[in-house]
């Protein structure tokens, strides 16, 4: 059999994770799965990372020298970024190398043409670890559920705010829920790409591209992050029957693909509702299957290594045996985007008002012009000076309850800003 | 593109949803999988089910027929049950045609020799829906998690029962929950296969064999229905802060694997608590992926469906791309089997007494003798004459546990009999 040689560029925590997997499993893999899979190459900026593997013999500090030896089959890429990132994997396809990567952001933003120049030369581009770490969604998508025409795919992607929001459930501020999370290792330093759902919205890209065979790229995500949540929102949420998450949303509809990233309160049957922790999940409704979900750690080096490894395995068959079957082909669906302005969807809207007479009237008013009808509304007494006004509306169109908030706005009765949550029935 | 001809035997409410997808998606797998699949026979027992689906035109009264029709390279199984099927079965694979089939049954009991004749010819034989419908579990313990040493596989997966066990908990008597769930048609008129445990032991005992890779049968798997636990129980867990639900459970050990069926309390915080009415759901644990699960409906039409075509794609595509690689080879670990007695876990026991004095030191007591540690005992009055106990103990070994019900039984003090559940934490 002929073997199978793997360049690696990037050592860290996945990276070693993946070298320790091949090393336990190679005899498992050659009797089992018909691959001999060797590690022939690895570059890292840290030489002590190679060292402290016991791979030095191998190490090299240039991610060149890794993608054109001319022994390497399949590089593995897990730098991250989009920037010497995007470089390798680019540089890996035109030099005729399979790539296997854990890379999000150049998935999510040059998903298509990456794809586009591996189909090209009948290379395997695979990813599965950019999404939902070692959760095996992309295969799923791409295997598994190819007999259904996907309805929706909500998911739980980001396991940072996931900890965070119920942190704020349990009374936390804002901005000790992150310290605590940063202080755990869940944040990093410049928490931005999460609390911002920017991480989110990179996963929800690929896959809205994958789960509806459309061209989608992360810019096109309506995103918001969870920086405005307060644990009174949580807890009138919870009281109200619902669970707040930081939900990735694709809904397929008539006027074309739903795709955004927001805080939403979700009942608490749902199945999304009871995941906890840092833990992600991700929720699929297919005409045939129904509703499934799939639940997992979502970051952290053994995941991410177990899904890369999956793929390694795949790619090592497909190579091994001589397979030309299309990897994977999507996009072939040109599907229209629904602008955020035509989302119908409940809301919760938290009002910071005066405390005084006639406030609720100008309020409700408000939503009457513009059509908005109120399902439920609690007023809270605040520090005498101010109250709270709780709405939580009908459905009603997102363009029209802007319209509300403006009118609400420019009425000058807003002490601060409104807190607006998006509710899923 | 040379096409890819299916015969399908069975065409009830799964192979009416077969039918359905090839001829609705047709052309997206043309374009998008690189396969052309063609339904070009089919076999049922009744024609008018052939004329209801539109393919009169390629029927036959006789599977065989679909067998031995020359144009046939994948025949779809989905008669079910152990008799004529098996046969259809191996008649496919002597006959040189790939099988796709949904029949746990014969997985379960006759998998490792069909699977060593599909090997020994080259030949596919593929069953994801075999195990909980539309949920791709055995595609992703193939593929996806591959790099993984599973230590547990844990799953919800007979969805009559799980249906039950929460009307029980409503408060209904086991018969009225049973009468309940036939009327919904959630269970058979005969429902000894689900109430018993078997149709779940026939799912662990095919999930073991792949994500242990050993040969294991139905026949070897410790099973336990759940037609004794009462109300009463059910209540009881729930205040201890527990769920029950009937868990195959697949747990790897030092001393070889557990393999066994039976109610089980386990933490409402544990993520198969929320798996409610008859959705299924499997709790895998790797060692690099970490705990993951996957939910969905197990049962009916467009499930089974969906797992089907999935796999017949999978099928297609090696047979239009010439793959030669090893489909599939399990069984090549021969790990022992732990015997039920050397299993160690929690327990759960109800005892009903007569309402007395000494009874607690007399059954306390034979805890004691056998070296099983108590953990907690409510004693709950009865009817004047008679009295509950509920012990829970630490954890013991089952052998253990069965010697001190023996010696309580000796004594005479049982005026029912004892029900015993499993606690898992």
């Amino acid at each position: 059999m002929k073997p199978v040689n793997v360049g690696l560029i990037g050592l860290g925590t996945v990276g070693g994770g993946v070298v320790r997997i091949l090393k336990e499993h190679h005899e498992d893999f050659l009797r089992d799965q018909g691959v001999d899979i060797r590690l022939v190459a690895a570059a890292s900026t840290s030489r002590e990372q190679a060292v402290a593997l016991g791979i030095e013999d191998i190490y090299h500090s240039d991610g060149y020298e890794v993608i054109h030896n001319p022994e390497v089959d399949v590089v593995i890429e897990l730098v991250g970024g989009t920037g010497i990132a995007l470089k390798f994997v680019t540089a890996a396809l035109e030099a005729g190398k399979r790539v296997v990567t854990a890379n999000k952001a150049i998935m999510a933003t040059a998903g298509h043409q990456l794809l586009e120049t591996a189909g090209s030369k009948g290379l395997e581009l695979a990813f599965e670890a950019s999404v939902g770490g070692g959760i095996p969604i992309i295969g799923a998508l791409r295997n598994s559920l190819i007999g259904n025409r996907i309805e929706s795919v909500i998911g739980i992607v980001n396991g940072t705010t996931n900890y965070m929001l119920a942190r704020i459930l349990d009374g936390l501020p804002y901005a000790e829920a992150l310290a605590e999370a940063q202080q755990l290792g869940f944040a990093e330093a410049d928490p931005t790409a999460d609390v911002e759902g920017h991480d989110a919205a990179a996963k929800i890209a690929i896959l809205t591209t994958l789960a509806f065979n459309t061209e989608v790229v992360l810019e096109q995500v309506y995103t918001e992050g969870i920086t405005r949540v307060t644990p009174t929102d949580l807890a009138v949420a919870s009281s109200l029957g619902y669970a707040v998450k930081l939900l990735a949303i694709a809904n397929r509809t008539p006027e074309g693909i739903e795709m955004r990233v927001h805080p939403t309160m979700l009942p608490v049957a749902h199945p999304l509702s009871s995941v906890n922790g840092v833990m992600n999940a991700i929720y699929v409704v297919g005409d045939a299957v129904g509703e499934t979900m799939f639940y997992g750690a979502g970051a952290g080096a053994g995941p991410a290594a177990s899904a890369v490894v999956g793929d390694l395995i795949e790619v090592a068959q497909r190579l091994t045996y001589n397979n030309r079957r299309p990897y994977i082909r999507f996009g072939t669906e040109q599907l229209p985007l629904k602008p955020i302005e035509d989302v119908i969807t409940r809301y919760y809207l938290r009002l910071n008002v005066p405390d005084r007479a006639g406030i609720v009237a100008t309020t409700a008013a408000a939503f009457a012009e513009q059509g908005v009808s109120i399902s439920s509304l609690q007023q809270a007494a605040g520090d005498g000076q101010t109250a709270e006004l709780v709405y939580v509306t009908h459905s009603a169109r997102e363009g029209a309850l802007r319209a509300t908030l403006a009118a609400i706005e420019a009425s000058g009765v807003l002490v601060a800003e409104p807190v607006v949550i998006r509710v899923m029935e």
